[in-house]
């Protein structure tokens, strides 16, 4: 059983709601499942853990308790100069204090990069408050859900920096440049669920509470895990590839990938079940 | 006239339904309009005919029949490994065998590429089946329009492969790589008209039959017919050349078309009938 | 008082609102705020001073009179070929009239670019007439709000010619390459203020009057001005430089533009404000 | 066999001077194997032919006669109006004028295009005249051999025009940008073997006459002909797509290319063939 | 006479020593040309003169004494808090004083990238020490040339910082990212005329004096100024453009591009010049 | 000292030959130094701890033994089904076994991807046979030097695969896509010192033995390590970024990183120390 063999993560809780199925609960909530330093660690080796498991077929990840998905950066934590690297004021040299800060800012960039990177579909159920980080994170994530309760802000400009570890660059790329994007960005005024699905942010409020909020995330990565993981693997790789590129570029790409990829026995597996109203069943991946 | 010119093509309908105005209608209405072998040639034959043809300058894209725009691929035919190359078993070896898939996709791929690089602008009216292949298709073309009955699906995963004749290289330069784009690309999930006009997928839903949708979209194209066809035509190849470059390289390569292209007839005669509340006509291109 | 510095703009009306917030109104009412030659040079000169201007967080943009945002280019000015380049005769060799028409279109766009690269957020407030330019240098700004009666219309290919001085490159950035850019660009079609809103284009339409729209526009000035100018002008530079870039390389951007900025005041003194729910106060910038 | 096969093309001599090369001869020698209208198809046609022919592993080009590789243009006939889109006086308005000029010099750029696309290695061995489109056309090969006796020269800027059919896109790419590349561009010099060899644009001039060239460029054919052609083939793929792209993209690309390509039967007997000191076979591709 | 219209420019002597050739010289030679604040804005001034000046076809930049094409910054200057950016400490806060820089970086950037944007042709022709700033100006012209005194050196590592204007940028453009490109920009080594030539930085070391030098290049400047300026400044501009783009946009470009440039009257007049053996003349442009 | 400090390794030699300055030997001479499995990770520990290693201003890397700089792959042990993931059988699915070798390409070009990541300088000293690997690791370094008795080969096409762990995707970067690189890489042909000199993949070749070599090496490795390590780690980083951007771009990332870098107390002690002619010290980073 694969979850049995994830890397220990004492501030997230890993189970397995369905065949094929995780689930990541972030799991700090008397501080509103805010990140502090021990946090980011143990995020980044679950994810990269179950992005090559084969028992793995679609992740969803959530924040434990009623109050938040996560509130973000754990500010209180991050404003102590003995502890925290972008508070310490050891290094009087700016362009020295610089180089530790870059390194640092890279290290926390490549947390959220795995959570892009993983090879398995990942699926972000947000409720309560959702702020800085929480952004960064989910829009990561291929698929973001959430609840009618939830309450978004794109912080970080109210702690006095442009964000940095992923907002910045993704969401661009999620929902575009548009007025509302900036306007977001620039202001760090608090948006609620109706505004995120308007501007393509979410792509469902799922009514009710958290609760069928998750039946609703763990439903959907049910059914993404029932499909061929060869091709579902091979679209999402294709689709981030999209990004930056050409489109003559991108397609070049994609006959090259599915040069190995249509030799899958999934193909025929897959084709003859359509035909004959089957359920297929496919090998792991 | 310039239809009577146009290459055969025994598998869609020809006709021009205004002046300067093609309709190509996908005619193989008992398979669902579903693509096999010889279909994708006479695309192509049409589309470059008609890229250069100038007595055309809008063509509209339609499915034969009340129930499908095209259902996609021909399955049954595709998974025949006598005439498929899909489906061929006669390489054993994986790297050669590769190279014939390879070979084989961009082949496709250019069918469809050839849509999106006609210089005439092109509109496609969708109703009923717009599955797999229908959305590669119509990605490819500039406006999507659709009917209230039409149910799509971007059905590769369901066949146990990733797309690849363009959805997934061009529905995120149309729609974004927005949390939508994903959830349908992923879960191979069907969606009917009203979420494809929520996620910008087509920008109107034409209320009534497939014959309102059929004159919906005949109109716009004749409405984009009595526009100067040096500013239309540079219209479209600007827009598309914005994607995956930045903004200052496209406004310099603007500037370089425009060098041209204000040299233009078209300018003075516009400028002047529009002072004087008249309508312009336009030498072909 | 840096508005008493600001260059002389004859056709612009420049106000201070609120502190740190700079309001520049187009001011040719009685021609619709039609541009003609030295409102060009007139509005780069603007922008440029307070792009720089310490005393200057946000900008507000408008225009004068009850009817018009602004109409775009003055045609009737235009078309004179004794002072317009557009229309000139002189050159009768295509090759150097190119390379007139392409230095004089190069040197319209770095105004519009000019917006764009201006160090302090931008707000357009639109409202009645909103064509050709107005799309151009809206496009430009970061934030755009209309009233309820705005008519806006990408005109170009009404006068001949295929827009260039912005609004090719930056609406697919702004609203993506969907069905409904395309059919906008492409048939000069005049559309509304929830047309514009639902897909993107805007981020809201103020109920009410013109004056309604201005006092949201300022409100929502004044609400970014009161942020750290380091997290604010940081957030814009960063967000405009993911475009066309992947993410990995604006990732990296980011790290290295912050390994600098997180050693401002800014930082410490936004977050202990935010720890003792006071409202800080910043250096300017 | 293959060549036999081959498409017509009374221009062009070829040959089959070993088991899997081809040697294409351009075949004008009376005009200096300058190149007018029908010898572009021609041209294109067996490129084509051959980049899919499992007979062919590698293809030499050169010039028929002792005087010359190609003289390039015909300039005679490209200024003859009656039947050349260049000098063409049929169409009075720039801007069409233009369209069809466009359109022409990417119908011209598609056939040295081909020879850049074409998935088997390609060497040019010049000798004598090699002006103008003898460097577009070689700067699409892979290798660039050469007698002592050839007169280079990029001919262009001497009959009034940017060279537009490939050598300003690809030089930079083979050479660099360097101070060299710019002055024989920009000033039409002729330039000799020597300095062509010490400028890295080709990488030997084979002592002797054009009959030692041609035995050495066939030797080398053979050579690369022995080898895998999976191996040889990818190798030819990927060092082109690495041009502008990161190395980063390109490394990415590489690892899918060879997820399919390493399941090669060529590998294994490659490996065995290196350990046992024997001489390896390898099936057609 | 386009000469005595250039602008005011003290620290340059400007003249022109053959039709259509412009020759700038460097004037500070007491300090070993080396730059200060004044010189950047002159430098600028004349290049953007130049640029579009119809009498000028090629320019000559060269320094004046015998002892040094420039030296570089004047370091003296550079390191007196009272009048340089650089190293004032008027701004306590690190990231206001990152503004500051930044600007100030970005404003002598656009200097020497005015050089490259140049639409005529530029030669460097190089002498004594060519230290710091000599390369960032030099590797922004097009050809480049030197004495066989010449003493290069990438001194910015030596005043401990990274070369910000240009040569970091552009040197890997203009000779590879090669192995001793690396060697002589990290170590700030310094080198002579020969090893310049060896790797591709300079065209050519002209024998002799300085004065056999600069009549090398003025040579050069003229045989450039004698052909087509549609030719010559297209084949600048597209040569350009090539770099950091892939092919296939570069032909596109050069399509568009020379779409309007085949209409000019040059093309003509060359090629029947060149028919009947007679020199042809051209339009100003 | 850190030396003492850095990650086990057996397969390495570690050594301090000067201040600041580490020189890596491989150490499997018995071997030719060939690569298998444990290595991999060595050299990469290894690399990431030199990286940000404040003792560490320059790193050397040469092979033990008289015989080579390394061999490459080891290929007995890659042929080896039970052990080797590129020769294993256990997947029959091809989809799957081309996920297995895609991943495991990825973790292998990772490794010499840290070499190019390395913030610190490189400088590959070669002998002997260099081949394979050795050009993917060597390409991936700063400075290439040789001894006259080395003996490159891109090697992979003789074991029937092309070249994947950065050869390919570096080359092109380090020497352009000359007609050289591709008859290298196309035929697997081996070349010795004066060839690779000629070509620019190393920017010396020093005469006499191999110690000489490393004692050249260890030289050049204490001058760099003598600059201002602000200013060296800059100047790399910029250099590198460079490739496959705009040079635009490239200036614009420039002087958002020397906004931080020049706030340095290196660049005044430097230029101090310069203008008083004092050796600098700088302290660590």
């Amino acid at each position: 059983m694969s979850i049995s063999n994830a890397p220990k993560a004492p501030h997230f809780n890993v189970t397995s709601p369905a065949q094929y199925v995780v689930h990541i609960e972030i799991n700090r909530p008397d501080k509103l499942n805010a990140f502090y330093d021990p946090m980011w660690h143990e995020l980044k080796a679950l994810i990269d853990f179950f992005s090559h498991d084969p028992e793995t077929r679609a992740i969803v990840i959530s924040g434990a308790g009623d109050r938040a998905f996560t509130a973000g950066l754990d500010v209180q934590a991050a404003s102590n100069p003995e502890t925290s690297a972008l508070s310490s004021k050891q290094q009087s040299d700016p362009s020295r204090r610089a180089t530790t800060l870059r390194r640092h800012i890279l290290e926390l960039q490549d947390v959220i990069s795995s959570v892009a990177r993983c090879e398995k579909p990942t699926i972000a159920c947000m409720h309560g408050y959702a702020y800085g980080l929480a952004v960064d994170l989910s829009s990561a994530c291929d698929i973001r859900l959430c609840a009618p309760d939830t309450k978004f802000c794109i912080k970080e400009v109210d702690i006095g920096l442009a964000a940095d570890v992923g907002t910045l660059s993704r969401l661009p790329k999620v929902v575009g440049l548009t007025s509302w994007c900036k306007e977001v960005t620039l202001s760090a005024r608090p948006f609620g669920a109706e505004e995120a699905l308007h501007n393509n942010f979410v792509s469902r409020v799922v009514p009710g509470s958290k609760k069928d909020l998750l039946e609703a995330g763990v439903e959907l990565a049910k059914y993404i895990a029932s499909k061929s993981p060869v091709a579902v693997q091979g679209t999402k790789n294709i689709l981030d590839a999209a990004y930056a590129r050409s489109v003559e570029d991108n397609l070049n790409y994609t006959a090259v990938w599915n040069a190995a990829m249509l030799q899958s026995s999934d193909t025929e597996r897959a084709m003859l079940s359509g035909l004959k109203k089957r359920t297929p069943t496919f090998e792991k991946l």
